[in-house]
């Protein structure tokens, strides 16, 4: 038997499987669309299992469609935990998420390779539905698997097309036996592209994720009343709209006046009928807050709360809202982010400590073990695009920084 | 032979038709949708021709799809035309320019049971497109009936479904083989309801119409950054689904400053990717302007233009334009308007004479013949909605008034 110091990731064999992934469900001109429990979602599961067995990993899949696979260590204990998710956006890239899971099975791969063995176990897993594309709330795949909403809750969930979440995980196979949580890490640790332009801007490679921002998912629905566009007067106007629109503007502002790490998008807009020459009746519309700071973001989402009452009440329109997610921001295990920062400068890597802008199913994970995250840059800061990219350089030495801290935590 | 005095509409048998119609293309809760050229507006033109046949009528359609039913008068000369629309936009009442059409035909029914016989021809038509929530632009029918279009340039419209004007017309059976403006009318008049709250707020009965508003109808396709929504700072976003949002508030503030009969609505935004946790990178959104005044409706133009300019500008993001419509102010014929308010007083109906807020056909045909409208009033002043309704006894006015004007310009 090999030493684990001879354990050495092959990364091309990563970048191939990047592109293997990345081509299911793949975009023109680059970039892939798989939404959670679609057709094409089942297909990037089917592959991502498919090579989780070749390399000889005991599978479970839970019944969220959760999927952990087991490598065992000399000891029978509880392993260390490498993981992500393989959903993405509808523009999403190849990265987001694809890279965390691959990465794992690639570390695994590079462990068979040399025979070697950890003393712990080691796991890779993929949550389910964690962009919240289209299910609500995000990460929810690992929200269920740390225990923080029940599973019939999870089944309830619609999708934003109709579809039922416990119904299109029977369609596609992967309402699976085992219970969420079925596996308890003795750690968890994420390696996840930035999605931001702060380690490119800084020349960076590796960022020590400290912890992740707390996130405020709310949606609205302003319901006026539609009419001719041509024959009502401006004053009599009960435009759901022009509502929504006033409010997507006022929002900014508060955001803005706010400052600071504040953040605000109204990234979804649909209104009803939908003509040139009609009057919205109704109009739907998000806002996704967030902040590093919990008190910050509860300033945020009431100032906004006030700001829609206020639209709303001028414009005489009805207004309802229903919260779709709902996060305070999360904090990492500090030993975790010291050893993230440590391995990656034994390794030469420019690296930062920072906390993640995004949600990421480490978060949840943090709730029941010891939990740490990897960033590596995201050229040009894009994610959730399709020209979402990481140089080669950049992924060899986040995966490398990855086995490093996993087989220090297994050891 | 009887006289036109013994002429009377069945105004029970004119409820009757425009129940049968509205039922064609029928929504839950009242009103319908037969968008121009869809299957249900072809089940739609199918019965109103099968109408027409039964009353005897000899039914040409031209190469657009407008479709005219003639009775022979005493004299072979240009016939007096009645005409309006049948096509609905998505949430459509049942009056909006069907009354017109089937007020027509139950004029004609009304001579057939007498006997009677006008010395001019009397025509019933309908015309293509004329709402303009399928394709642009609106009064599509009526303006290539009076020349203002090719046939060829009206082929190529396109659907917001993305359709083919000409495919359409063939798909369903209405590209006819008469020329358009087969037939030019001695005079046109149009009834229809008022879709505004001028007539039942007023207490009145009978608008005579004087004119129609201008009309400016653009597209805009604002084109920003997709980006991940919780990891760009705001400083960094160009956001399309912002631009968008900041253009219709501004659009409302600019058409409250000019005030009058100045009215601006945006009534269809759309959204790329429209995830919540998406930076839009695309926005598409109409700006619907009208007024009475072409100067005035040139200046709302160029300062919504200027606004457009400088949030585009702001926020880094690109601007294309479309113009999809465009016509100015109509004047009716004073001879024609003149014999409606007179002819709504001989019968004792409380009548004003009043502008058009919306587009009409018979502005079209105004630039053909002399022409006119009535209006009667709308419910609570709703048009475009499900809700859309007109009293039967306005009904029975409305369709007395256009007889009695028929027989006149006709006699």
């Amino acid at each position: 038997m090999n030493t684990l110091g001879d354990v050495a990731i092959d990364t091309a064999s990563l970048l191939r499987r990047l592109e293997r992934l990345g081509a299911v469900g793949g975009l023109p001109g680059g970039g892939n669309a798989r939404l959670a429990l679609t057709d094409d979602d089942k297909a990037g599961r089917d592959l991502v299992v498919g090579w989780m067995r070749e390399l000889g990993l005991d599978v479970g899949i839970d019944a969220v469609g959760n999927a952990v696979g087991l490598r065992a260590g000399l000891e029978n204990t509880a392993p260390v935990m490498i993981g992500s998710h393989i959903d993405t956006v509808r523009t999403g890239g190849r990265y987001d998420g694809n890279l965390g899971v691959l990465a794992g099975l690639e570390l695994v791969a590079a462990l068979e390779k040399t025979g070697a063995r950890t003393r712990r176990p080691i796991a890779v897993a993929f949550f389910t539905n964690e962009e919240g594309a289209r299910f609500q709330p995000d990460m929810l795949g690992s929200l269920v698997y740390v225990g923080g909403m029940s599973v019939e809750d999870a089944y309830a969930a619609r999708a934003i097309d109709g579809a039922i979440l416990g119904a299109e995980l029977e369609r596609i196979g992967y309402r699976g036996a085992k219970p969420p949580g079925f596996i308890r890490p003795h750690a968890f640790i994420e390696l996840h592209i930035e999605q931001g332009p702060i380690l490119e801007t800084e020349g960076l490679t590796i960022g020590a994720v400290t912890g992740v921002q707390g996130i405020s998912w709310i949606e609205y629905v302003v319901s006026g009343v539609s009419n001719h566009a041509g024959t009502t007067p401006m004053r009599l106007r009960r435009d759901a709209g022009y509502a929504a629109s006033a409010i997507a503007t006022g929002i900014r502002d508060i955001v803005r006046r706010i400052g600071g790490d504040q953040i605000g998008t109204v990234g979804r807009i649909e209104l009803v009928p939908n003509l040139i020459n009609v009057i919205a009746a109704r109009a739907t519309f998000t806002v996704d807050l967030r902040n590093t700071d919990e008190m910050t973001l509860r300033r945020a989402e009431t100032e906004i709360a006030n700001l829609i009452a206020q639209i709303c009440d001028a414009e005489n329109v009805g207004v309802e809202k229903r919260v779709l997610a709902r996060f305070e921001p999360a904090a990492f295990d500090p030993g975790i982010v010291d050893l993230v920062a440590a391995r990656a400068s034994m390794r030469g890597y420019p690296c930062r400590r920072m906390s993640s802008g995004a949600g990421h199913d480490a978060q949840m994970l943090a709730r029941i073990c010891p939990t740490g995250m990897i960033f590596v840059p995201s050229a040009k800061g894009l994610s959730h695009n399709i020209a979402e990219h990481t140089e080669p350089a950049d992924i060899d030495a986040g995966a490398k920084v990855l086995l490093d801290v996993v087989v220090e935590l297994a050891s």
